[in-house]
Parts: structure tokens; C-alpha cells; sequence
């Protein structure tokens, strides 16, 4: 146990995150919202996962007829130390490089931000390189990088603060912009060790069930990288504290993603959320406050394995199964699709009075027939 | 027995569809288009079933940069005599005022096909209902529905073959207009009991697993659905040619299908596949000519329990497992999203080299780092 370690442990540190309470959803719409399924001309429960989405969209709002903004995806970008641990397939430097592709539209997740209408933002919390003069990768850096948390805390209690507030200061914003539907992406090399140790750490699951290949280990190479994030749990232990978790374990980006969910499902906003490394960050913000889960929408599973155990730690359901693994929030992108047409058809489609079509879901409820009895 | 369904059966009548071959997907092409995906500024296998996705579609077109075009999509309605027996929750009159709603842009498919660039065409090959004036359904009517199945086949062997024609013509039109993808939508209060009876008859699957609450039966209900799909299959029997059984069951919308399937393949279109209803139509097909499936996409894994039957005995792994079961195309319809997507990036996404980022795709193959190994 190093110094810093020890010394950076002051209790809860996370107080300071409880006073922007996060305001439940409001289920008593929810009735409100079937009835309008009820009536448009389908059968009942036809259109199954996008009816629910839409109610609970209708619950997150807090308004029976949501109008979503066109989405924000806030992609923060941080270098790890740990890398030195020879725990990545991939050469530190493409944090950088995929930061400058990502921010004038390139990579896949340029590409899908601009054929789906989102607007993307890349922002530098930890990236261990001068951007110089590049004013499209919005610098926010906080460090060169987090410590090797393999052999000391990742991070400072003053840097772990710093990066989640500026997740937490860009999503107030986006809101205070109008925007009321959000997502997270991120790049760093190293950071699914990060997310591994988190997970293990938060859910008590086994390193190897959480500690996957990342973008390309050999059988050799993911079991040395299972010992690494080991030697890191008996190391750093399993704080009260869920911040001091995440200064130990975490990295600038998933950090400043933490800061920015609690702030988001604080201001009521959709938030489409990820794979594997954002949802760590989500389990840090549900230790922190439980309640942030009731603004998420979990858009797809990953091909990386601890994103299975995640998504039933939190007993989430992901929309899509189509085992992409490359992070950046592409999931997130992709099921925005799914979100954008739910909420066309919940406000949009016709109804059976307005197509002149025979109320067939009426006749039913009137014979009192329960099509799910 | 009655003596319509004697006389129909005269031995091979799908021989006249065996004159269209369908050609094998280009295979060859598969190890180049892999190549161009390692190319791309991402991990290895890390946009996960895009990649197979775009490979599949680059072997189906037989080149290695397709432009997939506006998808057309033809959506069959036909009326099914079995109503009479009582094993639908929709009144039959649904069929023709859903066929007014969907040419004018409204129901779920209207507006997806809208949302989506998607074209939309109905075309009546069996509604019992005369449209008149009405010209944005299309006229191609060959009966006034089918006969009730449950106590004489469903069509003559006439009416049966000039369905599948129909399908066949409009998808050659679509070919020769130039369109390269299809989807198939169908509208019929009472299909799903002719795609169980087909189901259970070409799977040989118990009647149980295939036969599902359609547009919202109750559990009673259901049950005598099921008594009347075991009833047709005493009666129709097992014929060893695929289009008997398509006239003995079937309905015109789904023979429609049948020969539009058919017909898409031989012509190299990439073909979105829908839920049950078109799937009972491609299992038909695939009984004619098993190389149909070669060309298919199956978009969407339906709620409705026989399409489950259905997906297993011919191998198809669907890309959406969204609960949705209102058919129409909307399966198709979604599925599209991911498959333009998945060309979108396959076609336009940057590499390693265009975007100045580290080729650690080249790096571990060099190591000889096999990801999946």
C-alpha cells in the first residue's frame, strides 16, 4: 500500500454528489402512455420493446407527448497507466490519434454520430499528448494520463473531483442548451483493465468473468492482464467510499462519464448508454446514488464479457445483441435508431378512429379478453 | 376430403420455378472484404455482426463495394376463408381499412417506411373487399380470399400459381427498375394460422409450439386455434410437393411471397427478412429451392412463438430481438437501419492509414495474435 494511497482515503467523498437529487420518473403517466399505444391501429403489445420504451421515456420526461432533442454524445478521452503493465493490444498512442480521427467525423464512431444525427464532442480529460493548436478536440485535461493502478491509486482525490465534475459541467450545459437526450463515449487504451477492476471490485464477480480481450489479446496476454487486475484488488481493497473506488481504480474519462450521469438523470435527461466502459461508469454513479439507473437506456450488450455481468448486476436490457465491442459509444449511436423510432410511432402513428380502421384492441378489452392472460 | 383438393394435386407443380436458378453467393470476395474491415481504424471484429453483415451482403451482390439501393418493399394482403372458424381477435375488415391506412403513409409500416427510406407498395392479391376507386393499392386481386382451409384447401391450383407470379413479376420489375434490396410486408386477418398449419406441416414442429395468440387471442381462444390447425392437418395431410402444400394451406398474400422470394434470390437482391408470416412464405421457398435462404437477411426475431420454429429449422439468426409482432414489414423495416448502417461503415468508414492512426490490426497480426484463438 503506497502512500498517496492511503493518504487520498478520507471518507466520503462523494457527499458533495448527493446534493443534486435525482427526481423519480413520473410512473403516473404511465397509464396515460398505454392507452395511447391501446389506440393506434396495431394489434396490442405489437410493437413489444418499443412500446416500453416509449412509456418509459414518457416517464423519464415527465410529459405524455416528449419531443427528444437531437442527441449529444459527450465522448471523453484519457490514457491509462496501467498500460505499462503490458495489459493492451493496441500501441498507447491511438488514444490520441483516434481523439484527432473522431473529432473531424472519422472512425466508426464519427461516422455514425453524422449519419444519425447526433452531435458528437470530443473532449480531452487525461490524454497523454498536446493537442497543439487542434481546437476540435475540446481540452479539458486534467492529467498526462492516470497513475499505473496496478501499483498506486489511479488518481488524485483532486483529479478524480475535477474529471467528474467536468462530466457533470458539460451535461448541465447541454441541458441549459435545450438538449434532454444524452450519451457517453469514450477512448483510452488501457481503460477495460479499468472498467474490469471496477467491476470486480463493485460486484464481487470474478476477475475472469469480468476481464475481457479488449481490442485484441491473445489467451496468453488476457490472463496475464486477469492477474494485473487481481494484483489491483488486493491492492486497493474494496472501499465504503464509491469515489474513492473509482480514484483508485478508475481512469479521467470514466470519471468525468460518472459526473456526468448523476448530472444528467438529476435534469430528468434520456441517457443512452454504452458497453462496457460506460457502464462501469454507471456503476460507480449508482453506488453513488442508485436512482440514476431510472434515466438509462441500455442500448446494447457487448461483445466484451463484463458487460454481461454488468448489465445483470443492474438488471438492465440491453435493445441490441449484435456483439460490437470497440466502445467509443457506437452502441449508444446505434440504438439511438431504435429510441428515435419508438418515439415516432408512440407520437405519430395513426390511431384506429384517425385511419378509420375497426378499434379491434377496444372490441378485446371490452369482451375482456387479456391478450397476455 | 373434399374434391377441390383431390383434383388440385397433379404431382410437381413447382417444377416452373426451378427455370430461375438462383446463383451461389460470390464467396470468393469474402477474404478481400474481411481485409478492407481490418483496414478500418478500429480492434479487430469489433463492429461484431456488421462485419459478418456487410460480408454477407458484398458475396450476395458479387462485389466487393455494393451501393445497395432505395429498399423496396411490397406488402401482400389477401383475406383467409379459416376466419369463419373463429380463430382470429381481429374482425376481417381490418385487412382492406389497414391496406387504405398503410398507401396513405399511416400505420406502423406506413410511418416506418416513411421515417426510413423505405418505399412502400400494397398490392391486393386476395382482399375481400373492392377498392374502387382507390388507386394507391394496387390491383392484382386473384380471388376475394381464400377458402377455409380448415375444410378445403385454401386455392385452386390456378390461383395459387397466379399468386406467386404476381410476387414473382413485381420483384422482377423492382430488379429490372433497378433496386437491388427487397422486403416483403404482408396484411391478412387469419395469416398466422395459415403460417402455423404451414409451419407445422413442412417442420413437422407439434402444433403447440407453432401456433401463437396472433393479433391478441385469449388462452382460450388459442387453444381452439390450435384444434382447428391439428383439424387442417388430418385433413391436408403431408404432400411431397412444397406448392401443394402452399395451396392446400397457404394464403394468397404468403404464395404471393413465395414467388417474390423466389424470384428476389435469382436475381442477386439482398432480401430483409420480416417475422412469421414471410417466413412461412420462405419456408415454403426453401422447400422449392434451398438456395433462396443464401440471399436473406433476417432482421427480426418476432414475439409471435412459431417464428422462433421457424428461425431454428432453417439456421437464421435474426438482428433484432425486439418483441415486436405486428408484422407488415416492420421487422424489415427496423432491420434496414442496421443494415445501412453496417454498409455505411464497411463502405465509408476511414483506416488505419486515410485516418494517421497506429495499424495495431497489422501489428498483432504480424505477432501472429490471433483475437479469437
Amino acid at each position: 500500500m503506497d502512500r498517496d494511497f492511503r493518504d487520498g482515503y478520507t471518507g466520503h467523498m462523494c457527499d458533495r454528489y448527493l446534493h443534486s437529487p435525482i427526481p423519480p420518473p413520473l410512473k403516473r403517466l404511465s397509464p396515460q402512455a398505454w392507452d395511447l399505444w391501446d389506440a393506434k391501429a396495431k394489434p396490442q403489445f405489437s410493437l413489444g420493446v418499443l412500446e416500453h420504451l416509449a412509456v418509459d421515456i414518457v416517464c423519464m420526461r415527465g410529459e405524455l407527448q416528449p419531443e427528444l432533442s437531437r442527441p449529444l454524445l459527450l465522448l471523453f478521452a484519457g490514457d491509462h497507466g496501467v498500460v505499462e503493465e503490458g495489459v493492451t493490444a493496441s500501441p498507447r498512442e491511438i488514444t490520441w490519434q483516434q481523439c484527432e480521427n473522431f473529432s473531424s467525423g472519422g472512425g466508426a464512431i464519427g461516422l455514425m454520430c453524422a449519419g444519425n444525427g447526433i452531435d458528437l464532442r470530443v473532449i480531452d480529460v487525461g490524454v497523454a499528448h498536446d493537442f497543439g493548436s487542434n481546437r476540435s478536440v475540446l481540452n479539458r485535461k486534467i492529467a498526462w494520463g492516470t497513475r499505473n493502478l496496478a501499483r498506486e491509486a489511479a488518481m488524485d482525490r483532486s483529479q478524480c473531483l475535477a474529471a467528474m465534475d467536468t462530466g457533470r459541467d458539460l451535461v448541465a450545459e447541454a441541458a441549459a442548451s435545450g438538449r434532454n437526450v444524452i450519451a457517453f463515449g469514450e477512448m483510452g487504451v488501457g481503460n477495460t483493465t479499468s472498467a474490469s477492476a471496477l467491476t470486480a471490485c463493485l460486484t464481487h464477480c470474478g476477475v475472469e468473468l469480468c476481464t475481457g480481450r479488449g481490442s485484441g489479446l491473445d489467451r496468453m496476454r488476457l490472463e496475464h492482464k486477469r492477474t494485473v487486475v487481481s494484483r489491483s484488488l488486493v491492492l486497493h481493497g474494496n472501499p465504503p467510499d464509491p469515489v474513492e473506488v473509482l480514484r483508485r481504480y478508475g481512469g479521467l474519462e470514466i470519471a468525468a462519464i460518472v459526473g456526468g450521469l448523476l448530472e444528467a438523470a438529476s435534469r430528468r435527461m434520456v441517457i443512452l448508454m454504452d458497453g462496457f466502459i460506460t457502464t462501469s461508469a454507471l456503476l460507480v454513479a449508482k453506488t453513488i446514488n442508485p436512482a440514476v439507473t431510472d434515466y438509462v437506456i441500455y442500448c446494447h450488450e457487448s461483445g466484451e464479457p463484463g458487460h454481461r455481468v454488468l448489465l445483470e448486476h443492474m438488471g438492465g436490457k440491453p435493445l441490441l445483441h449484435l456483439s460490437m465491442s470497440l466502445g467509443e459509444g457506437t452502441g449508444a449511436a446505434l440504438g439511438w435508431l431504435v429510441v428515435r423510432q419508438a418515439m415516432d410511432l408512440y407520437r405519430n402513428m395513426t390511431s384506429f378512429s384517425s385511419a378509420g380502421v375497426t378499434d379491434s384492441v377496444s372490441l378485446l378489452k371490452e369482451q375482456g379478453v387479456d391478450p397476455r392472460g
